[in-house]
């Protein structure tokens, strides 16, 4: 009935690298394509399942354990889902395609310079953090480890949202995830 | 695109009286039908999101909290949400239609007695409950509250999974989930 397999797509970066923003704009070009696609990200997950956790070394652990098994579920359902999580550390991330499945994990990393995320600094989280008025805060009080093999890597500084977009479809494709005619 | 509106469907009653073998069953029947269902129960939640817990009241309540939160997004992401858990205290699964939302939480009551239940004892828990190896086993050493206003009971012991499933669709028709031809 689907024109696609269940698979996760694991956006990763740090804040303001574009995670969300690609992820919606890849579920909306999708949808039109009649896929069934579902964005987890911090809006649904932070104020719900995980409300209970905050941001340290743990509690990102236990978080990003925990979005991955949901978004195994997703993927068990036949939906491609799509994570848009900071995900910092490679352990954690790892961690996460082993309970996912490796061949139906793709890992993209926003690859968008600390400098560049800071400016856009959209929620004003840079400049707290900065003042120290948050702890814990990856790229300034806390560690970000790039992925050593992404499936794909955006540099959404220098590429529009548009481009990206194809970018990953073609990924998908090449995966076998999308059917090739999509 | 979809036959139906995203909603959960949350199954409770005691071990053995029928939860999992019911939602099965819909999922299959209306998987058929060209709907999108998914089924949370025990096997794919204790297993993974919920490993860490155990199955004090406390830990149940965490249990119950984390499954209505990722059924919620299930129903966002517009799919029929069957939940399978004993989901013993009211209190509990009050809190769950109230995160779900309560116009696309159905409760259903799987009434069958404890002594039915007892004498099926499919996996072998009520003989270890009453030898004591394990504590906390629901309408053995720990309460079972039954639903003041279930939107369906069905007794699993009088009527034929059959019969179940076509109550349920039923009941998912008149309140608009399903389309009616379905």
């Amino acid at each position: 009935m689907l024109k696609h397999k269940g698979c996760v797509v694991w956006f990763t970066g740090l804040s303001g690298s574009g995670k969300t923003t690609l992820a919606v704009a890849l579920k909306k070009h999708l949808d039109r394509r009649g896929c069934h696609v579902f964005v987890l990200d911090g809006d649904n997950v932070r104020r719900g399942l995980c409300r209970d956790l905050g941001f340290s070394k743990a509690d990102r652990d236990e978080n990003i354990r925990r979005v991955s098994e949901v978004a195994k579920l997703f993927a068990d359902g036949g939906l491609v889902c799509l994570t848009a999580f900071i995900s910092p550390f490679r352990a954690a991330r790892a961690r996460a395609k082993r309970t996912i499945g490796p061949g139906r994990f793709l890992e993209v990393h926003m690859a968008a310079d600390l400098s560049v995320c800071e400016t856009r600094d959209v929620k004003g989280l840079y400049g707290k953090a900065r003042a120290a008025a948050i702890r814990d805060f990856t790229g300034v009080s806390q560690a970000y480890e790039p992925p050593a093999k992404p499936d794909l890597t955006i540099d959404t500084a220098r590429i529009s949202v548009r481009r990206a977009v194809a970018d990953v479809v073609a990924l998908l494709k090449k995966r076998g995830v999308l059917a090739g005619r999509l």
